[in-house]
């Protein structure tokens, strides 16, 4: 780790699989950080933890280890994020939140750069970063705002089990395993850990990503739906999720419809824009065979884009594929970019 | 099987993947048979097939083969189709074909029993069972058709790669093999045999089923939207699709969105019809968890259905998630309850 002038970084978490991907993102894209203070449960401090060749002792996250630390990443769960992170700001710190915890507060804003980076003028110490299938979706989705309008998303997504984290993965690689070799399984994560019943995820499809509402909607769904005209400042905007969980290790897919608001708009003029997009890769050339899908966007922040064609039947219908590693700029990316932004803009003290 | 008076049924293409689940079917569900010739490839005659303790052999399919034949199964490919079904025919032979060869054919039926029974009454000899992923979303919505009309369809699929083929499931399980050993491996079949390049299928999914046409669908995609149109005799439906390859081998799942004529629908009147639909297994009850999942619907003939919910902005929409055997009710099944059908009706010679 450079010891060149920075920030005092803190990431609550830093065990977890986004909290791991947070440390090795901060490195990769040179965040200037004077220190680094690596904090989790009491389950899991004491850990030493290798960071660019210097060893790195996790220590149990209380509302002291936030003395000092002007930046805090926190992806440690809800429950940790709004016990902790109001005490890491009380202590002069800025905190960017991976969970669910403070998205929907009208006091905080959910910011994508990309597509909103100016509400990170109006923190009140704490910005949310959405949830990873709404990120990569309204990443695609604003330069066509911008340009034509919108007024309608259907998005049906295919998620990786990362999304659920680490012991997801392991699960649906021991499942496959044990299927293979004609053993019976016994779920017992996904597709919630916390929920009643789990099922069986290798070679199979869930349409289930955490717990149901009253609405018969699941709450991944109804984030998608409220995140998306929050980050947008589109609140007529018309929204629709169905969010299904794949036997992929990492690597979200969503298949998009959305409706423009200007007419005669050819998937020409939309790939065009989306080809110069900030944060965007188009992959669109099915001649030859060319879009993007998930086992090609592993350990990418770009979020990549194919399949764009126009409805049939109607003029202002498109539709399109997305694909992003669920765990960069669905997590641990937009938070350090967040971060990064944070500094350009002078907003960290 | 049984010697009971029955007709001389042929089944073209034994050996494939629908093939030997045409023969099971025709075994399972006691249809009347009297004679059953095997034909396929000159290849693949020869072979030797164990028929509930019987043994037939295979025989190459020739124009003659169908000498006698009342009732053929195919399901050899178009090509087959195109050349043998007429002969088939001409000999007096009533053809179920499960190719797209006819399909789209305006003197041939393209028939779903649950949803166009009566278009059998006008067939030249030869009926065409639709695409797998057609067949399951139409005896999802035929009943909502029925009641409430139908304006639009919005649907992403989630399909298995045994429609691909029992060779792209050899593939599926073998790449998964080498990647839990750490092995690179080399795709060759999916996601289209016949195309230039193939992608790795473990672990990942594939936006692209059969080729692309020039409009950016693809046929697979254009099927949904053709067939599901002429099956529903509703020319002006507005019908999208997205298709998607997933690391499943059996059973295929969609994502539909649905548009209803009649305002003011709930989702509970959309539970209650389908409860008690032809073909349809309502599995809908999210507080306990209860959805359909395509590792429980292998080996049933049934459509299950669930996660209906009526769109949050659009009074006349609604979502479902819609899964089922695509061998079975999406291929063998359905061709042999046509079969079932024309015995009924009397339309056999």
């Amino acid at each position: 780790m450079s010891q060149q002038k920075g920030f005092h970084v803190a990431v609550v978490g830093a065990t977890g699989a986004v909290g791991q991907q947070m440390i090795q993102t901060l490195l990769k894209e040179n965040f200037p950080i004077s220190k680094l203070t690596l904090l989790s449960s009491a389950r899991s401090a004491g850990k030493v933890v290798d960071v660019n060749g210097q060893e790195i002792t996790i220590q149990e996250a209380k509302p002291e280890s936030f003395e000092g630390v002007q930046i805090a990443l926190f992806s440690a769960g809800g429950d940790v994020s709004k016990e902790l992170a109001p005490e890491a700001v009380k202590r002069g710190a800025i905190v960017v939140d991976n969970t669910s915890a403070f998205r929907m507060d009208v006091d905080k804003p959910l910011v994508v750069p990309e597509v909103n980076e100016a509400d990170l003028h109006e923190h009140n110490g704490i910005i949310a970063n959405p949830n990873c299938s709404t990120i990569q979706m309204v990443v695609a989705l604003e330069p066509i705002r911008q340009k034509f309008g919108l007024k309608k998303i259907i998005v049906s997504t295919y998620q990786a089990v990362s999304g659920a984290g680490a012991t997801a993965v392991e699960e649906l690689m021991d499942q496959t395993k044990s299927i293979l070799a004609g053993e019976t399984v016994e779920p017992k994560i996904l597709p919630v850990k916390a929920d009643k019943n789990h099922y069986q995820i290798a070679f199979n499809a869930i349409p289930q990503i955490d717990k149901f509402q009253e609405n018969g909607y699941t709450y991944e769904e109804m984030k998608m739906i409220n995140e998306t005209k929050k980050i947008m400042h589109l609140p007529d905007l018309q929204v629709s999720a169905t969010c299904v969980r794949l036997p992929v290790a990492v690597g979200h897919s969503e298949s998009v419809y959305f409706e423009v608001e200007t007419e005669g708009v050819s998937a020409q003029e939309i790939k065009a824009l989306l080809k110069d997009a900030p944060g965007v890769v188009l992959q669109d050339d099915p001649e030859n065979q060319v879009y993007p899908m998930p086992a090609n966007c592993v350990g990418k922040n770009d979020v990549f884009v194919g399949r764009i064609r126009k409805d049939i039947d109607e003029d202002r219908g498109f539709h399109m594929w997305v694909v992003s590693d669920n765990l960069l700029k669905g997590a641990a990316w937009n938070s350090v970019q967040i971060a990064e932004r944070l500094v350009e803009l002078g907003l960290v003290k």
